[in-house]
């Protein structure tokens, strides 16, 4: 990749419900060192982890030298104005302009990216991706998100909106979906799905595997679920299998109306490998009017670091 | 609309499964002289109707006058090397090299497109999407179909097969699809689902408007069904009201994963206007990452002449 920009080093951040991670990378996008802040620690406190984030870059900067920050967030995000826009993932955020925010403290070159979107950069430049013109990314996670990636550019439609896999409708009248529609596929798919279902059906049951992990933390991960399901638990294996098949008809779905020349998956339901090869099976049966077999479906190769990775990457995209 | 081409007029040639439309079109893309072909007719002989889609040529050829020739077909269909390739709407086609023909024939730049995409490109350029950058094209009709316009360019996908919106599944293990799926939108609410569950909820019940009409024509179409629904039918009214729900989780679908500033319908199906207005109900209150309320729902100004309108807008494009 050349680099052709006069910046001598970049920050990246990416903010995450869980952890936001601030890093420094060479001009030449090796990562070089990084820090990791709890996030839930500043909940409803935005402007404090802002001021967390800045402490990091005060360690992380190299005098003298020129750098620029680049920042991937939970959407949904107005990129042109660097403004995080009321995240469900970041409970009591509200409108935050974080680019500007950095912009005064370092007065520096400073944007901002929807972090799947980031993630779909970073995985066509350096990471699964790589190689192809068009390619879509899936986040399987607690929730489900995407981005799109059309000629090497990143696709963000009528306000930043596009990309949101995980809110198609697959299921009609289904579960209530945290977006205020019904039947989403973050609503049956997701890992938070997953857990609201083994948890609804295990406090009827009252008995088995996935009861006696209730007993004893008090609630149900779709990780649980995973290993209940390993260890012959029938209900667990139920679940799973419906979550599985929407994702694959959700899946199906994307690659029918973009027909991408690849597909990577990322997101924490994606180390149960064996969820790869079912959504693989999924959508080679099921998707006939695309290239289906000559489609590549693949793990992310960056892992939860795609965010992080896209945020400065996307530096050099809108310059 | 600036034509900086070279040629004095446009042939364009919209081979549909019905008819086949030939025209001329002056620099400035006004329609100025049409023939109709009954596609029908050459039925299972594509040579054939190409021979007689080039006797209208003749026809309609200015002598001394250089012109140039747009197709569009049903796809699919490969647009770098002009061939429509086995299209289910175009029975015993085959493969058929439609753009070497018409070269060998008239010596001159003819390209291909398929029809849905080029319907897309002239709502874009001339109809109901005019003034956007990023649009969608629906086709609800017999079959159901779709075009994608980013940044003002037709996007084509993986091997010219994107845009299939027809294909979606929207019902898991629903009613097989002509494209060797289930639960496709194109099986669930096109007009030949309409159709076939018409005809098969009638067969059973044997009475009613719907069975007046079949004992009458043997058959039943969608547009008996709408017509037996606005006088109180209501078997007539359940099947609609099925087949227009899963549109509306078709069209949200798409509109929550590309998020275009204006969604065209055209087809046969949009002439029964209150679908338009169903639809846009149910998108309204069923998308909710995407800006819903700004996005523009509407009918296709150019009906059933935007695919023949778009083979010649697609000739300038493609230079």
């Amino acid at each position: 990749m050349n680099n052709k920009l006069q910046f001598d080093y970049y920050i990246g951040i990416d903010i995450g419900g869980t952890r936001t991670r601030v890093a420094r990378f060479s001009d030449n996008f090796k990562l070089e060192k990084k820090s990791v802040i709890e996030t839930p620690l500043y909940e409803k406190n935005p402007k404090e982890l802002l001021e967390e984030i800045s402490n990091k870059i005060q360690d992380l900067k190299k005098s003298n030298l020129k750098f620029a920050i680049g920042i991937s967030a939970p959407g949904p995000c107005d990129t042109k104005m660097g403004i995080v826009k009321n995240p469900p993932n970041l409970p009591g955020w509200g409108e935050v302009r974080v680019s500007e925010f950095f912009k005064d403290k370092f007065d520096t070159h400073v944007c901002l990216e929807n972090d799947a979107n980031a993630a779909a950069l970073a995985e066509y430049k350096i990471g699964s991706g790589k190689g192809y013109k068009n390619i879509v990314y899936f986040t399987l996670s607690t929730g489900i998100g995407g981005g799109i990636i059309i000629n090497g550019k990143i696709y963000r439609g009528f306000e930043d909106s596009a990309g949101e896999f995980g809110h198609q409708i697959v299921l009609l009248n289904g579960p209530k979906c945290r977006c205020g529609s019904k039947g989403c596929l973050e609503a049956v798919s997701s890992g938070y799905a997953i857990s609201r279902d083994a948890l609804s059906k295990t406090l009827v049951r009252k008995s088995g595997i996935l009861y006696e992990i209730y007993k004893k933390n008090g609630t149900i991960k779709a990780q649980d679920v995973f290993l209940a399901s390993s260890q012959g638990d029938d209900i667990s294996w139920k679940i799973l299998n419906k979550a599985i098949t929407y994702m694959g008809i959700g899946i199906s779905n994307v690659i029918t109306v973009f027909s991408p020349e690849c597909v990577v998956l990322g997101g924490g339901l994606t180390n149960q490998e064996y969820i790869i090869d079912e959504i693989r099976n999924f959508v080679t049966t099921h998707v006939k009017m695309a290239p289906i077999n000559k489609i590549k479906i693949v793990k992310s190769s960056l892992g939860d670091g795609s965010s992080l990775y896209g945020s400065i990457l996307n530096i050099i995209e809108l310059q």
